[in-house]
């Protein structure tokens, strides 16, 4: 019995470790890049788009963006549509390669060029997200509540303040539990492509 | 102590998932494709990459590839460099979209067009890896042993029978356990720019 019991402690430290994942802050209030993000969840990646704050404008050296979001924040927003308090994206910026290996056409990715974050986190942050650039280290100051971050995926987002209208299997949840925001729903209905 | 042992059980049943999340085969062989593959971990993604099966060769309508793999496995090549046995890929092909929000440039992934597998399972399989085509359905036979796919990862892939060149995370991990393929180590010799 004492060895069934110390099996299921166990058991339970490592379940409770797959919620623990949101994000982590020092004292003096710096986020630390998570060094297992590359585990979190994908949801989706683009090449060469010009909205990404790091994006390459030059059409000939375009860049891949990957997001990923904390494993129990992506499980509260596929039963929701709703991102949790103490949810953090992390997007992944890399250049573009198409000579390699036995590509003759295409692009495929190479080395990180830069890495962001946003986090929702209401206690800390007055505008509830918040936005992040690593700049090559382990840990990133929140920038200012008044930045082309924040003012950009308040205006343009399709869920809260995230850009959920590139992650296409998280728009079809947000449609289905009717969590679009109203000024994405009447851009949509004006310039249909824009879904 | 009722209720503790009840949760704790419930716990082991959580954390036993984990590992348990290599391919499923039905009785008569049928392979299955997992609901929750992108929760997997995600390896990399191309854009327009001619070499991928199902990828379009049509520059005007390039498509996206996301691969992921089953989270156990994963780990077990972050430890080792080398895949175990009932290793597990998810090749998901989605179109590309250039049009819609905020975008004035680039591609952003859409509509799921194509899913495939590999699957390392020694048992079942006497070439080791076998490759799966899922035409729309939830499950695959796998391909002959002669197929293309098989002869193109077995001719070119850097790590066994994976493409862990087109894996910028992998690809260092492989390098620093000396893992690489002799074949491909002498193509990157002979064509440094094949990495």
């Amino acid at each position: 019995m004492k060895k069934i019991l110390i099996l299921a402690f166990a058991a339970l430290g490592l379940a409770g470790q797959t919620t623990g994942d949101g994000p982590q802050f020092s004292p003096d209030g710096q986020l630390t890049l998570p060094k297992d993000y590359r585990q979190w969840v994908f949801l989706s990646s683009g090449l060469g788009m010009t909205y990404g704050p790091a994006a390459s404008g030059d059409p000939a050296h375009p860049l891949f963006d990957n997001v990923f979001v904390n494993p129990s924040a992506y499980r509260a927003f596929i039963e929701t549509g709703h991102w949790p308090d103490k949810t953090m994206f992390i997007l992944e910026i890399r250049s573009a390669t198409g000579q390699g290996s036995i590509i003759n056409a295409g692009h495929y990715q190479d080395a990180v060029q830069a890495i962001e974050a946003e986090v929702k986190d209401e206690a800390r942050f007055p505008q509830t997200f918040a936005y992040f650039g690593f700049g090559g280290k382990d840990s990133a100051t929140a920038l200012p509540a008044d930045s082309s971050c924040n003012s950009c995926h308040g205006q343009n987002a399709a869920v809260e303040n995230t850009f959920v209208q590139f992650y296409p299997t998280l728009l079809e949840v947000a449609k289905a539990k009717g969590t679009l925001n109203a000024a994405f729903l009447r851009k949509s209905i004006a310039e249909p492509v824009a879904k």
